[in-house]
This record gives C-alpha cells, structure tokens and sequence, in this order.
C-alpha cells in the first residue's frame, strides 16, 4: 500500500515554481490553526503514509519531521485540499505546542487596524527545555 | 488614523520575493477554516483600514476585494501574524459562501493515505447564480 506515483491525488495537487504547496494544520476537535508550514511532493506523500506531519524546511533545504528535535509531533487525522488545489489542511493532533517560540499557537501576534502588535500570550514552554539550545524542530 | 508607513507591523511582517504574504481565513465563532489567499503590502494595508478582506490576485494581477462580483464579502474582525512573520491569520464573518464553486470553505477535497481524493460536500450555492458567467471573486 502507500501513495503511488501514479495515485489520483498527484493530478489535483498544484506544486509552486520552487516545488511546494503551503500546509496549513489545525487541532483536531477545536480546530484552532496552530501553524503553516510547506511540503514538497515527497513530505506530503510521507505525512499520508506515515500519519506524522512531515513538511519541507526552506531555511535548512531538507525534509523537517515536525517534532524530531522537540518531541512535539503532529499525528495527522487528515488531509483536504482546496478548490485550486495549490494549499493543503492538515487535522492534526499537536503534542505539546506548535510553536517554537513555546506557545501553542504560532499565530499569537495581534495586528490592530492602525497597525500597530501585541503578543497575545506568553509561552507555554520554554524554547530552551524544547530545543537544548538546537534549532527548531 | 490608518496605517502609516512607520507602523510597527512593517517591521514585523515579512513579504516573500514576490512581495506576497499567505492569509488564511477562519470564520469567527466556529474557526472553520475558509480559504487561504494572498496579500501584499497594499491590499494588507487596505484590510486593516476598512475591515474588509482585500487580496492580491496573482493570476490577475491587481487587488482582490472579496466579494466585489460575487457579494460573498468578508468582513475582518481580527489579524494575526505568526512567530515568523511571514503568514497571516483572519477572523472573518463570511457572508454566504467562501469558495468558489459555491461552498462554504474551499477545503472540501479529502486525500486519503493512499492518495485518493473524495468530495467531502455538494455547493451550497449554484456558482453561476455568484457571477453570472464572470470570474470569481
């Protein structure tokens, strides 16, 4: 079993000039979008086969399996495309936190309307405990 | 009032090379997520001045005021920017339909883990009834 190459999916999925499609994840029951990541053709293909989030990180060139540093994996319940089939949504279940900030959310950052920030929580976690000073993960 | 160029967002938010930024919008109350589009620095500029969700449409190359043809407009009762700064999260109140092909959220295809893909809902709304034989919007 597994993905073919020949599988239907690989004709609805639009990869972007450099190879990627956006990957947005949400927890499962409340969900709350936790981050947005990219994948490539074969980080996708491995995120279905193996049920764990598994995207492409542009910063290191190389396939980022979400949690191997941090222990904060993602079990992914599901996988939607969207009408133009150029961005996924994943239904995760997030151990821990997303974020490698601490918090749970990556999206804790407010902009109000005359653009002006504010933190909407503090971390949950600290970075350090989750990476030992490594880089994220 | 409005956003000026010395906003403290600017700082924060980072453009791609094309000088494009992902937006992914929820509806509020429920969280579902609707659709995922794009902005630059104008058409953010302009959705936090009028609370309406402007995007950059790259095939078309000029702002995308959400519901300018099809009147499904998106009303934004909040941004957020993720630890990153380079995706952005809205709190809309979509009036009828996200997508379209007429239904709520454009994420309605269902890849399974050996890469089949299944509808996961019918349109809500006839889309020709949205824009009349024009393009979406």
């Amino acid at each position: 079993m597994g993905v073919s190459d020949t599988a239907p999916l690989w004709e609805r999925v639009h990869f972007d000039s450099n190879g990627l499609i956006p990957a947005i994840a949400t927890q499962s029951e409340t969900g709350e979008v936790l981050m947005m990541a990219w994948m490539n053709r074969e980080t996708l293909r491995e995120t279905l086969e193996t049920g764990r989030a598994v995207y492409w990180s542009r910063s290191r060139g190389k396939p980022w399996r979400k949690g191997e540093t941090s222990g904060q994996v993602q079990a992914v319940l599901s996988v939607r495309l969207d009408c133009d089939g150029d961005t996924l949504l994943l239904e995760v279940d997030q151990k821990g936190v997303a974020c490698h900030t601490g918090r749970r959310s990556c999206f804790y950052l407010e902009i109000d309307r005359n653009g002006n920030v504010r933190e909407l929580c503090a971390p949950e976690v600290d970075p350090d405990e989750l990476y030992g000073g490594s880089s994220k993960g």
